[in-house]
């Protein structure tokens, strides 16, 4: 099988399981007892800590809290960040922030969301005009999980930043971390991650916070995580993402590169006539949107997969919402019959030139075939 | 080493790990997604859902929904079910509960505390003369994670309900499930487990759910676990946790009895010129509690792992509180001195006879000798 889905799951990195497997074996220990065993532990969390902060965070202005998914730290951000006033977001957000945003407002918050621009990326001039001096939180998605388009948040944040200092500014990075060379800013506040998105395990996430910035737990109970995030560490999970995140912090740009290259290639292969392009060109290499418009994306994605090919659809969560059209495809302004064909094709850095020959030959037969047959 | 801090967490299930370990590897994929092996993965969250329910809900009552551990599904409890009112819970309640709780004291809400027995159980009266008409949830822990006390949560959904059917009934059941032979009652509306405490790995826990009651969810996002709890799902730890639960499930009679008979020799053999009991004899035949009294806990707990054997002191999380005295302990009304002795030495159906003599021996050495230089 051809794997094109990892922007929804990337496939778990031997090595870096092989390196954690002792975690769920041998050093089983709690990391909050007292006795030298449970200590050792709480050493190898502080030690992943540290570890993963240097990848991004480098000028040590940062700290880390773990937590069980990238919608754990956008939902601490967005709850325990949007506590007055009004926040401000986008139409473009994960899930995560946009219904944790959309139940604020349920509970009376003046909730505003900036419009996006056709590759959706965020409009910064709505974005700005929609910040006041009663904003307390402006959240912005790094990477578009949808179209792979990038908001430059540090650019960004520094222009929210200028509008009102006192508004918090949180981005989720889930589809950037890893994989996009970055490093946050003294104006970027929060900033959530992923482990599984970048060949860790499912169940870790993290949410970078500037250092002076306090505030609450999202999760209350034994205080760990300093208090910010409480509940048993999963050990195996934080470890694995550590060993992860510095293999793919070892070669993020030659990574970043080489799936610039395939990302080109893969849109050179696809058929012109039958494809429509939605991601912008200067997209996330990891990401590459297509229409295959008047289909319907499910069913080039089944087809695809009796082909020895797996890509998405739009979200990773699109099982769940039962909706037929990406909220976030339409807010590009995209119609619904082009909407309807979207497939997301992402990548990772395992990704070979090979897959992206193969996959574009197997999409351009079905979607072929299929309009051959329709028309 | 011998392990007895088995309340804090379990060294995971070399068997149990073995079947769950093709979901880190090549059944990785998104449980979202709308290809078939994304399907599959689904599927099998839907029959783990499905076993770990039949373990404690025969009844078809409840709905399970998987979380990143049992404080979160504690907080869920409490943040969703306590929504209007007031809230009655207990002096015995693990952190989750007890901080989630005064979290909500400091939003202005009106939250009551029920009183202890000695023994570390709820003072049942005390508890039905706080609940009111305005109470919306009332949460008591099954299995005082302190003192092993045993609080007969059916028996006390049941008075709650005649005093008001309309609160919510909630129990923290984390050092129960799995331990306990028990069944949900159609009083319970809620009820938390975790995965590490029966031999599965750190990272998942679980909120039963009564079928027809309507909460919030949480973890806002891709509406994962039917909208109730979004995330992407921790597959592994999820499939690892419901081979967890069957196992124990499948003599779960058996472990009690075996422990019981542990526990109950484990006291015997302690030197009871040295040892004050905290625990009730009707205590979890998993948690024994006692205290050396006029020592500290503390010394004691290295000294034992300088020997070979691991114990706790109070609550696991203990290293994180940064307090001297466990107020569950003081709430039982125990003095300050022999609080500051409290040593909580927990089993598993895995502790052996010859862990139960040697951790006796070891203990009554290093208490007698210590009690010698000092008076």
């Amino acid at each position: 099988m051809i794997y094109l889905d990892n922007a929804a799951t990337t496939k778990p990195d031997v090595e870096c399981l092989q390196r954690a497997e002792k975690y769920l074996s041998e050093n089983y220990y709690n990391p909050s007892a007292l006795y030298a065993e449970g200590y050792n532990i709480q050493l190898g969390l502080r030690e992943a800590k540290k570890n993963i902060l240097a990848t991004v965070a480098a000028c040590g202005n940062f700290d880390l809290i773990f937590t069980s998914c990238g919608s754990e730290a956008d939902n601490q951000a967005v709850f325990c960040g949007g506590k007055r006033g009004n926040i401000v977001t986008t139409l473009g957000e994960h899930s995560a922030v946009f219904n944790a945003a959309n139940e604020l407002k349920q509970r009376g918050m003046d909730v505003r969301f900036a419009a996006l621009n056709s590759d959706g990326s965020v409009n910064i001039d709505n974005l700005l005009s929609l910040i006041d001096e009663k904003t307390s939180i402006v959240s912005v998605i790094h990477v578009n999980n949808e179209t792979g388009a990038v908001n430059d948040v540090a650019v960004i944040a520094q222009k929210v930043k200028d509008r009102n200092p006192r508004a918090l500014f949180h981005s989720d990075g889930v589809q950037a971390y890893g994989k996009i060379p970055f490093a946050l800013t003294k104006n970027i506040d929060l900033y959530s991650v992923s482990a599984h998105k970048i060949g860790g395990v499912k169940g870790v996430g993290g949410l970078f916070k500037r250092k002076n910035l306090v505030i609450k737990p999202y999760i209350y109970g034994g205080g760990q995580e300093s208090g910010l995030r409480s509940g048993t560490e999963n050990v195996f999970g934080i470890k694995n993402f550590e060993f992860a995140a510095l293999k793919k912090y070892s070669n993020i740009s030659d990574s970043y590169n080489k799936t610039r290259t395939l990302n080109d290639l893969l849109w050179e292969k696809l058929d012109k006539e039958l494809f429509t392009r939605i991601s912008p060109y200067d997209n996330s290499p990891y990401i590459l949107t297509v229409a295959a418009e008047g289909l319907r994306g499910e069913t080039v994605l089944h087809e695809a997969d009796d082909n020895g090919l797996i890509i998405g659809t739009g979200s990773a969560c699109s099982s769940n919402e039962k909706k037929r059209y990406s909220r976030v495809i339409l807010a590009c302004g995209i119609s619904e019959t082009i909407a309807d064909g979207v497939l997301r094709l992402s990548l990772s850095s395992e990704t070979t030139r090979e897959d992206v020959w193969q996959a574009a030959e197997i999409l351009n037969r079905i979607v072929k075939n299929r309009k051959e047959i329709m028309f």
